[in-house]
């Protein structure tokens, strides 16, 4: 039985969960592995694409780490299943707090193509910018 | 029989081409009902999400007159066919002439999720941001 919308909505909000809880609030990077495809693409503002997962777990190592970044909430806008994939537009808060400094949030929108594999649903195209 | 990958490449190939010669070239902002589906959403930069045609042809009409910008080539660097419709990952080179300035040129890299509108492929959700 396909799963629902309902249940592909769940699936998807427990990845960008982890994102937040491990990669952000832990700073477990290893969780990447059930956050991105094994060939995954980043398109970072301000840099070029980035491709595969060690490459991608390096980018957000260093950005966590050099921004003192604490939390990315993210949450979905759309859901659009498409064939065994879907595409999600959705809205992100990231919170930093650099030493010395107030913490500050930024507002970004962002675009993932989802694909499943080892029965997760991960990000395999993702991609964003801030509103402002 | 369904259309080769190569076939879809092409077909949208002429979608992005259009874009370039009638939106940019001519400021034929028309030319955008062939280039989006009727309930598009784009994910500027520096701006919140736009929802719907007409507001889209607002933003492009808006932003080439007021950067006069002169050409925007779109390469695809990878299409992804996914049930009837596609992932593209794709890089464009905008070119601006603002008046009393030379001529300068952004490098952006995108996201487009296509869609078939109308014997058409469209671009459904379009987000991008620049490398540098």
């Amino acid at each position: 039985m396909p799963a629902t919308l309902d249940q592909i909505k769940r699936s998807m909000q427990s990845t960008n969960d982890l994102f937040n809880s491990e990669v952000f609030g832990k700073r477990n990077f290893a969780a990447l592995d059930d956050i991105y495809t094994r060939n995954a693409r980043i398109l970072p503002p301000g840099a070029p694409m980035i491709s595969g997962r060690k490459a991608i777990k390096k980018f957000w190592s260093d950005m966590v780490q050099s921004a003192n970044a604490t939390s990315a909430v993210l949450a979905s806008v759309d859901v659009m299943p498409v064939g065994d994939a879907a595409v999600e537009i959705g809205k992100a808060t990231l919170t930093v707090e650099p030493p010395g400094q107030p913490a500050a949030q930024m507002e970004v929108k962002y675009v993932v193509y989802w694909q499943q594999e080892d029965s997760g649903w991960k990000w395999h195209v993702d991609i964003w910018n801030s509103n402002s």
